[in-house]
């Protein structure tokens, strides 16, 4: 029996979502993207910076208190923001990129974040971490982000996985 | 009989630590505590900056030959001086981090070893970095600290996992 | 007969090399070499910056069009050209830490890619990002180097070890 139920089972792919850079939002997506359409049942677990992937790109974040308004204000992040983490240059290195990304046809990370949802990614924001950068729940992240959780979710769900990642 | 050894064992959690990040070393705390909490087993390996975490805050660190001796000054460590990957801004983003923590009644560095080792949670400096970097035994680490061991036995741990990452 | 085939199959590590910094490189080369001794079955997948350490050490990358040459010069790669992700200096704790390595024969990146390979580690590129980067599969790389695969090749390996690690 417990045979079979494995077999019912999709393998899962968990990821740790720690780093806000471009190039690795843009290797975990490839990853999640590709393992959903290995028909793998897939986690990304946004924490610290990378829950600046997850920010929504308009308008402001509405932390309370002071040095919150201040982090998220020099650390306002959203898709459209993010920076390679080498050979930024000022800009240049992460516009080069992003230009031999589109003359290649290849996804931007708005259009990964849509593809993951569609293919039944959750995309879930550290309950901590929003805690201590004064992330509400509500209106800080964009429409694809499921609710809020804590590390024994994380936890939960990779030892369940086949894989698991920290990005 | 194979599924009543699997009953009594717990399961395992392994982290390496490769980073001195204090978001990183925050990260692989809030994992390995969370974990343990959950009646996991879990062993934190310490390599190359990660091994600054566990370095003594105070006196020197006892390295022979000038080499080490000038990398162990200017890569003090100690997990008071571990600095944020992003923002540090000469040490106000830092700052405000470990403010933003002390509000929330969040655990600091230190107080998340003591919790760790006090859950039993393993720390191990890595043999072979301690033995390139200067880092002897006696003397290099706080008191929590475990015996060195080289990749092999993080190796042997990790294989016998239910979750392994590298931060 | 699945437990008969499980002792005849060897355990596996699977690595993404995603950094291209030195002290990465070598963490990676010292779990592989490591794995390969203890008799696992070891593959290296290669992706964005971690391009540079198998990229061979002479000559021009011939990469095609005038962005794709220049971020090939800018990004120019190759064992011997890695830096130290901290403490790098102007090159200073670079030069440091090979000094410290070599006084301890410990390997080089060389010395390792060329370990890693005689031990049958594989050491496999990204197809995907080597497309976005301008690495085309002759010319670009090293001797030691198999053929590119892209993210679902990674998967299935990864699905099927024991340790999955991303550097």
């Amino acid at each position: 029996m417990s045979q079979q139920k494995a077999e019912e089972k999709k393998e899962k792919l968990t990821i740790v979502m720690f780093s806000g850079d471009l190039d690795k939002a843009l290797a975990g997506f490839i990853l999640a993207t590709t393992a959903a359409s290995m028909d793998m049942d897939v986690s990304m677990y946004f924490t610290f910076w990378g829950l600046n992937i997850l920010k929504k790109n308009e308008g402001k974040i509405p932390s309370k208190g002071l040095m919150r308004k201040m982090l998220n204000l020099i650390n306002r992040g959203g898709s459209k923001r993010l920076k390679l983490s080498k050979f930024n240059m000022l800009g240049l290195g992460t516009w080069m990129m992003k230009k031999l990304m589109k003359e290649m046809n290849y996804p931007s990370i708005d259009d990964f974040i849509t593809m993951a949802k569609d293919m039944g990614v959750k995309l879930i924001p550290c309950s901590t971490t929003c805690g201590i950068m004064g992330l509400p729940d509500e209106g800080s992240f964009r429409s694809e982000v499921g609710s809020l959780a804590g590390a024994a979710y994380f936890l939960a769900e990779a030892r369940e996985s086949k894989i698991a990642l920290f990005i």
